[in-house]
């Protein structure tokens, strides 16, 4: 069976993004260091049409990962663009351009009805029934493939609460935000099992099997 | 110059004890499962006066820390054990038994004034004007050796706080706590460099240079 998988990457203090973000900065403040590791790399800025960076002992989870995904699973913040206010226009097309990087089905979790939007090779669905029926969705969509759950961290939070995730992805940055969004917030205690582990100067990067 | 640094374990959530610590429970409710990874050791088990135990990717780590600290700063709960009500008690006599396994200097941040305490080849110092102060007694009594700050969470976030860390060593554990006392606690935002990485199924081991 197909796996459903995150792969998201936090400061050293936990923090998916900094406080306060704005428009201009959507990762809020410092948030943008917790990706960096991320964004300089060759693998990343192929999928989102860009020249140039990086090949690095993360590239090979980028590019397996990439490969691997059938379908995603994302919260309407991750849709919209960051934690900020505008995170509630309901019409609010996305951050991802006119090319989304995704190319496979993604399913919005979202209270707001909306008809499915379709950007060269990348749909977007929005799930108003919860993460349980997205992932369902995503599952039925990506068939023999895996499903990644992107974020944020209230929807990976809801997944792992649900038993839902077979897999946590994490990449620890190499900075303290100080505050921000926490990945895991009160989540029930589990044991998990290190399957895989990528080192770098940039992160560090561990596969955790959800038992 | 000797290094100042700290060896700390933190789940995955960040915490390095579990909630409602007790006399019976002195790491919180699971805490014992962020520490699992070192008790197992023989490296942990032959400086605790204990028989047996596994040789690990990380015993590298615990003997060459070992052999690099010529004195030890600790919190008073730390030193009277975990975070419960017991460690106001000014006459409690600590919980590393007749033979700590310490063999250096060990100065304990405190406000209660107690005469040194020595316990074959460990010295406890009771200092009560700060972790700033203390640290300069332990640099002071290490010679060129270096200073570990043990913990727990609150002298380690101080001694960051105050820029007296060299280095950070932080091993995370495959679990998920949920709640208990965070190593980061609105740490100020801070880049640091990775300097080392240890992977193994029991934890992950990195070696931070603050900045």
């Amino acid at each position: 069976m197909a796996r459903v998988f995150t792969d998201i990457s936090i400061s050293l203090d936990g923090y998916v993004a900094g406080p306060s973000p704005s428009l201009e900065d959507p990762l809020g403040v410092g948030g943008m260091q917790v990706h960096e590791w991320m964004f300089r790399l060759a693998a990343w800025r192929e999928a989102h049409g860009l020249e140039g960076g990086d090949v690095g002992p993360e590239s090979e989870v980028i590019d397996r990962n990439r490969a691997a995904t059938g379908a995603v699973v994302m919260g309407r913040r991750m849709f919209s663009g960051g934690d900020g206010p505008w995170a509630d226009d309901p019409n609010a097309n996305g951050w991802w351009g006119d090319e989304p990087p995704f190319h496979t089905p993604v399913f919005v979790v979202t209270h707001h009805p909306r008809e499915p939007l379709e950007l060269r090779g990348t749909t977007f669905a929005f799930v108003t029934d919860g993460v349980a029926a997205a992932i369902e969705l995503a599952r039925a969509a990506a068939g023999d493939r895996d499903v990644s759950v992107g974020g944020g961290a209230s929807v990976v939070q809801q997944a792992l609460a649900l038993g839902l995730l077979d897999e946590l992805q994490v990449h620890t940055a190499p900075v303290l935000l100080g505050s921000g969004t926490p990945l895991f917030d009160g989540a029930a205690p589990r044991r998990l099992e290190i399957v895989e582990t990528v080192a770098s100067t940039h992160a560090t990067f561990v596969r955790y099997r959800v038992a």
